[in-house]
């Protein structure tokens, strides 16, 4: 990957907004609502970009299928991966695009398998087998900017395909992370990463303590001196390869402040230097 | 409606099918994949509706959510519309979609909710409350038509929304003759009803007595003499209907028979005199 793509993007007139939405603003009813009303008044072409919460984890229970997780990742057994698809591109998925054609957004929802919206394969690992879990190969922009096009806001689950019939669990983060990068090369793309959380925090257990702006060498001693840690450093690492490969920018904050993060008036903006 | 629209129809010079695929075959994993690579051989612009057979059923008695009938038709209370949703809309149309482009089929699975396909509303019966179910009002031809000319095959579940942020469960009969009779405004529209049976039967215990075709006073005839009865006779009252309303020909008949349905080879035809 070329690390310094970034500087000679081109200049695009075209904004589009990918948004991922946590699995806690999800799990509740009432706040999904909220967001998705605040999300359904945002401008421009917008993508939504979602998991599944625990949902799927409560009717895996309610169906006595056991679930087992490796670094905060579902193994998705077989039937794991019946679950998931329903859950995720079935009942989330179609409540979400239902509201937000409530709120007056044309929203459509698309897995990977349809269109051949995102092909992947099966996750190869030599320690751990992740079962029936997809990595990203290739984005149909195709269909993504036809769809925009026509006014058409794109809520897509955390299930791609492999072309060859299976259905694959992916990570939601990622496919927003990879629908950012392929879709920088048509539009001025932001992605931004909404959850529980006011932006990568100083203190953890403080949520004042938002950083507001994160640059690679910034990035570097704030990892330096454990200021950042955890989970957070692939979510960083991850904003910044998009950063290299075309996206504009890069923003990490509350559900609850979705203008407001796009006014980088609250929340954590990932930036190159 | 005016009955004698069929006569006045203009004639298109792009033909169009629209498939129900029948709750048994859905039900069968091998029979499934043997009708989804036929359906996937045959030429032009294609729609297949699909409900979901048993497996909700299933889904609903693992999860301990009772399920009532009332004359065939499941009562949608609002954990069945859950199940119903995550099936229909998730779990047998993802892998339906995903086969199909295994296939070599471009297919895509839309719900009614996407993209604002089907809007219906909550089905007010003066004996009988079916719950969540919905009387489709509106056919968003405009996006049909689209997503066909980019080489798209859709794939529709039995799921419609009301606008209002409401999933509604639809009988997926009713859905394909609903496109069936909205898209032949701008296309010429087969409909192909096909299941587990070789066509409308004069004796039903005898796969061999097809009916090859039925018209308007054939079938006042058959249904008068009791050779049609039970719930064929509102499947060939709405097939006359789809034809009232510009739809070229409607097909009953086997799964397994496609390519000889098509031809008119197999299967009962239904015409006006």
């Amino acid at each position: 990957m070329n690390t310094s793509s970034h500087n000679n993007a081109p200049v695009h007139s075209n904004p589009l907004l990918v948004v991922k939405i946590g699995g806690n603003v999800i799990d509740d009813e009432n706040k999904l609502q909220d967001f998705l009303q605040r999300f359904s008044k945002l401008p421009g072409l917008k993508i939504l970009v979602h998991g599944g919460g625990k949902l799927a984890t409560r009717v895996a229970e309610a169906m006595h299928i056991p679930q087992t997780m490796v670094d905060g990742r579902r193994i998705t057994d077989a039937e794991t991966l019946k679950v998931v698809t329903m859950v995720y591109a079935g009942y989330i998925n179609k409540n979400i695009v239902a509201q937000l054609q409530f709120f007056g957004t044309n929203a459509l929802g698309l897995s990977g398998a349809d269109g051949n919206l995102i092909k992947a394969h099966k996750r190869i690992h030599p320690q751990i087998d992740y079962g029936f879990a997809g990595d990203v190969d290739e984005v149909n922009t195709g269909l993504i900017a036809a769809l925009l096009s026509q006014g058409i806001t794109l809520v897509v689950p955390a299930i791609t395909h492999d072309g060859q019939g299976l259905l694959l669990n992916t990570n939601a983060d990622t496919i927003a992370q990879e629908l950012a990068k392929a879709m920088s090369k048509k539009y001025a793309v932001s992605l931004l990463y909404s959850f529980e959380k006011s932006g990568v925090l100083q203190d953890s257990e403080d949520d004042t303590s938002v950083l507001p702006v994160i640059t690679a060498s910034s990035f570097a001693r704030y990892r330096d001196e454990g200021i950042v840690a955890g989970g957070m450093i692939p979510k960083l690492q991850n904003a910044f390869a998009a950063l290299d490969a075309g996206v504009q920018r890069v923003i990490i904050g509350h559900a609850d402040d979705l203008e407001l993060l796009l006014e980088n008036k609250k929340g954590t903006t990932i930036l190159h230097d």
